[in-house]
C-alpha cells in the first residue's frame, strides 16, 4: 500500500511522460500547461484500486482521465463567458496566456483525450462511468451559472460529487471488482465530494460558508468526514489509506 | 437497402426521440436547438452499416453519436472567440440565442453525450474511434485558427477529414465487420471528407475555391467522386446507397 504522497508522484510522473495524440500539434503546450493540481482525484482512484486489490499501474490511466476531465471542466469554468477568471493556483488562466479560442479548443482536448484513455481498458465500463460523471458535473455548471437559487446540495453533488465518486468508480474498474462487490466503496465515493467541497468552501469563504457561516460549515467538514470513515470501516479490505486522504481533506479547514 | 432520403428520416427521428441525460435538466433545450443540420454523416454511417450486412437499428447509436460530435463542433466554433457566427443554417446561432456560457456547455454536453452514445455497444470500437477522430478534429481546428498558412489539405483531412471517415468505421464497427474486412471500405471513407470539403468550399466560394478558383475546385470534386466511386467498386458487397451518397454530395456543386 502506497502513501498518498505516493500515489501523487506517481500521477504526476504519469502525466508529464502522458503522450497527448500527435494530430493536436500546438495544442499539446497549452493543455499540458492546464494540467496543474493538487492531483486529488486521481489519487483515490489509484488508492481505491490498489484498496481493491488491484495494481497502481493498472490504474493510472483512469487516474490520469479524471484529472483531465477536471482540468477541462476548470478551463472552460475559467473563460470569461463563464466564471472570467484571470488567475487560478497562482498563475495567470489559460485564455489569459494562449487566448480564449485556444484555451476553448484546449479543454475540447483535454475531455476528448480523458475519453481516448480510459477507453484504453479492454472493456468499456470505465469509460461509460466517466461519460455519465462528466454529463452530470456539466448539469452543475449549467445549474450554477443559471440558477441563483440552485440547491447548493444538488449543485455540489453534481459538479463536484459526480467526479469525485466517479474517481471511486474507475478505481474499481481498474481493479476489476464486479458490479455487485462495488455497493460499499461507492457508499465512501457518495461522501467525498460534499467532504471536499464543505473544507473547499471554508477555505475560500463563499459557497455554505458564506450560506451557513464558517463555524457551521467546520461543522458540516466534520460530519461529511465522519460518514465518510463509517463507508469505509463497513468494507472488508485495508482502506487506510483511503483513511489518510479523508483526514488530509478533512484537516484542510483546521 | 434504404435509400438515403429514408435512412435521414431514420436518423431525424431518432434524435428528436433521443433521451438526454437527466441531469443536464435546462441544458437540454439549448442542446436539442444546436441538433439541426443536413445528416450527412448519420446517414454515411447508416448506409455502411446496412450495405456491410448490419441493421440500421444497432447502427442508430453511433450515427448519432457522430451528429453530435459535428454539432458539438459547431456550437463551438460559432463562439465569438472562434469564428463570431451569428447565423447558421437561416437561424441565430447557440450562443446569440442561449448566451455564450451556456452555449459553451451545451457544446461540451454534446461531446459527452456522443460518448455516451457510442458507449452503448457492448465494445468499446465504436467510442475509441470517436475519440481519435475527435481529437484530429479539434486538431484541425486548431490548425484552423492559428496556422495562418496551414497546409489546406492537411486542415482538411483533420478538421472534416476525420469525422466523416470515422462515419464509415463507426458503421462497420455497428455491423460487426471484423478489423481485418475494413480495409476497402475505409479507403472509401477516407475519400469522403475531401468530397465533402471541396463541394462545401465551391458552394461557399471559400478555401479550395478561393484559393484554386471554382473551375479548378469543381475538378478536384470530380476527382474525388471518382476516386470515392472506385473505392467502392472494390468492395465486395451492394454499395449503391453508398454510390447515391456520393452522387449527392458531388452534384450540389452542380
Amino acid at each position: 500500500m502506497q502513501a498518498p504522497d505516493a500515489l501523487r508522484a506517481l500521477v504526476e510522473s504519469y502525466l508529464s511522460e502522458l503522450a497527448l495524440t500527435p494530430e493536436l500539434g500546438g495544442l499539446a503546450e497549452p493543455i499540458r500547461y492546464a494540467l496543474g493540481g493538487k492531483r486529488v482525484r486521481p489519487t483515490i482512484c489509484l488508492a481505491t484500486a490498489e484498496a481493491a486489490g488491484g495494481t497502481v499501474e493498472a490504474a493510472l490511466p483512469a487516474a490520469a482521465a479524471l484529472e483531465l476531465v477536471h482540468s477541462f471542466s476548470l478551463v472552460h469554468d475559467d473563460l470569461p463567458a463563464m466564471d472570467d477568471d484571470d488567475e487560478r493556483r497562482g498563475r495567470p488562466t489559460l485564455h489569459v496566456v494562449y487566448g480564449e479560442g485556444v484555451a476553448l479548443l484546449a479543454g475540447d482536448a483535454l475531455l476528448a483525450e480523458a475519453f481516448r484513455l480510459a477507453l484504453s481498458y479492454p472493456a468499456a465500463s470505465p469509460a461509460r462511468e466517466l461519460a455519465q460523471a462528466t454529463l452530470g458535473m456539466i448539469g452543475g455548471q449549467y445549474l450554477d451559472i443559471t440558477g441563483a437559487d440552485a440547491d447548493l446540495a444538488e449543485l455540489h453533488r453534481l459538479k463536484t460529487g459526480r467526479l469525485f465518486a466517479a474517481s471511486v468508480g474507475l478505481g474499481l474498474w481498474a481493479a476489476d471488482v464486479p458490479e455487485p462487490e462495488q455497493a460499499p466503496w461507492r457508499s465512501f465515493g457518495d461522501e467525498l465530494g460534499l467532504l471536499f467541497q464543505i473544507a473547499d468552501d471554508v477555505l475560500d469563504g463563499d459557497g455554505y460558508a458564506a450560506r451557513l457561516g464558517e463555524q457551521a460549515a467546520l461543522g458540516l467538514v466534520r460530519e461529511a468526514a465522519e460518514r465518510a470513515r463509517a463507508a469505509l470501516s463497513a468494507i472488508d479490505a485495508d482502506t487506510s489509506v483511503l483513511l489518510a486522504i479523508v483526514d488530509e481533506l478533512a484537516v484542510r479547514t483546521v
